[in-house]
């Protein structure tokens, strides 16, 4: 991807998001303002400014204030914590503020006091209990800031873009209640995305099988015939360049990745499993779909390491820049 | 893995087969000799003498006059093709030499006149409308060369080793006949594998899970718990390093592979997506569970580009490296 001059491009600052406060999220926000506060681009922190940090905070009053802060101090929209977070053992006293926080970064980038979202991990168990009731972040941000379209998470890294048509569920539902319209909608919010948010003239689509070979003919299951070849027909009639059922097995190889700007995938591992192979640390998780543009790190709360100076921001990195790209493309920052 | 000095461990030659002979095993056979010429290992390909190899031959008339020809020529046991080949165009008149280059193979590996075999890809639409009862390579060889357990396919790279629990069917009919005694006896024959012939004295074995996240304690499907538990727990009970189910997506990362030394995998593309994305010209296909040793490259016939020059003899020439190492363990060669 080109380079992007972040201090002269961004005018917002970016939101992020605290997540799960017994986890990572503090640490590796650190770690990001550490690696980015001389270049951007600039974001603020929703979070307690009393927690320790590591780095040199400063509490700010209003996401106005971050970006002058940004190169002195890592900024902070002071948001008190009803218990005082322990690393590892995530509170469900807690609940509240962390979904709070996400409320909030939507708010201020919906009304333009922030460019975009962007996301730490969060701990799903822990605000279940506490009576949340969305399977993820994705599903609440369709919730409040969706486009009438469902939101589509799409993991990007500096190799290969993968879009997983069905996501956190079992594999065998996910394969029983596969239709060619779920691949189609899927296929045809992230060919837009690819064409508005980042840029890309006519995105070209690589579809993905759902059996060994992409069923051979029908000799390993039928889906491919009556599910996936459907789903690329309609898209290719739509004028998307859509490509597929390809052999799931081959169409990640390093020869294949270059020939396509996204992979529309059926289950969760598929598309997962190629993207972390290759990069663990560098993927990010878009959002599309949405009013506003979020991005979060590809990986989770890491409670086993929480608290001990091991966590990596390389990720957080990642979709604090992306996020900015996307933002400064929308105008929004 | 550790270099080998091929040219004094090596007491027999390795038996390659023709596979399809519109296919690229002609090519890629005289690409191997070329790169293996001045080091080994030896190896003599079965096939017709007669056709163009773009490379010096020799027809042998036995596999002992193989390695002492090797340094000059490659050595081809000349078998003839009832059709002239033509590249791309694969006639079922030759169907029956391809199978009895496979036979003739392990016939004279079983029979200590050959170390190993090497098998070229095979065309199987072509064999089966011949009359080939067999849904591929492997399963024919657990036939001919067969130690009482099924045959079990593990595909290996520098990097990661992989073997599928169930390959080439539907994923909907591989989740619906899975059960612990299948991950058991897979796991069991691939840990002898590693002990026997990879010289691994205590081999680890990471466990895929079946559904995403591994199905997180029950809430993506219950396969996880019910099916891919116990088996592991079985395995542990029998003094086997089993752990899992783990996650699929984050076991294949840059960090989690060098802490097995081969993943089971539940589907054939849980497996062979991880190890074609990180390496597709460099994976081994071993048979696991032979009473010989048997490698292949990880591709196919590639029809399309047969004849041409451009097929990449990279992965034949792993295959018989790992041979003739796996080999050399065994005493066989």
């Amino acid at each position: 991807m080109a380079a992007t001059d972040y201090t002269r491009s961004i005018m917002q600052p970016l939101a992020l998001t605290m997540g799960e406060p017994a986890g990572i999220g503090a640490e590796i926000a650190a770690g990001a303002w550490s690696a980015l506060r001389a270049g951007g681009p600039a974001f603020f922190l929703i979070d307690d400014a009393t927690r320790p940090f590591g780095v040199p905070i400063q509490a700010i009053a209003a996401s106005e204030d971050a970006t002058a802060v940004f190169p002195h101090a890592l900024p902070v929209l002071h948001r008190r914590l009803p218990a005082v977070p322990v690393p590892g053992r995530p509170d469900p006293a807690n609940a509240g503020a962390v979904i709070a926080a996400i409320a909030e970064a939507v708010e201020l980038t919906k009304s333009g006091r922030a460019g975009a979202v962007v996301t730490n991990p969060i701990q799903k168990s822990v605000l279940t209990a506490a009576g949340f009731k969305h399977p993820g972040h994705t599903e609440y941000l369709g919730e409040i800031a969706g486009t009438g379209v469902p939101p589509v998470m799409m993991l990007a890294s500096e190799e290969l873009r993968v879009v997983p048509v069905t996501v956190h569920e079992a594999l065998a539902r996910a394969i029983a209640r596969l239709t060619p319209e779920m691949i189609v909608e899927t296929a045809r919010i992230t060919a837009a995305a690819l064409r508005d948010q980042f840029g890309i003239a006519r995105p070209r689509l690589a579809v993905a099988g759902l059996n060994p070979h992409a069923g051979e003919a029908g000799t390993m299951g039928r889906e491919d015939i009556d599910i996936v070849a459907p789903a690329v027909a309609v898209l290719r009639a739509d004028g998307i360049d859509a490509r597929g059922p390809l052999p799931p097995d081959t169409m990640f190889t390093a020869l294949a990745r270059p020939t396509y700007d996204a992979a529309i995938c059926l289950y969760h591992d598929q598309a997962l499993i190629p993207i972390k192979t290759l990069d663990m640390a560098g993927g990010v998780n878009v959002t599309l779909g949405l009013s506003i543009v979020r991005t979060s790190p590809d990986h989770g709360t890491a409670l086993d390491i929480a608290g001990t100076g091991r966590a990596d921001p390389s990720s957080l990195i990642a979709a604090i820049r992306l996020a900015a790209t996307l933002a400064a493309a929308r105008g929004t920052a």
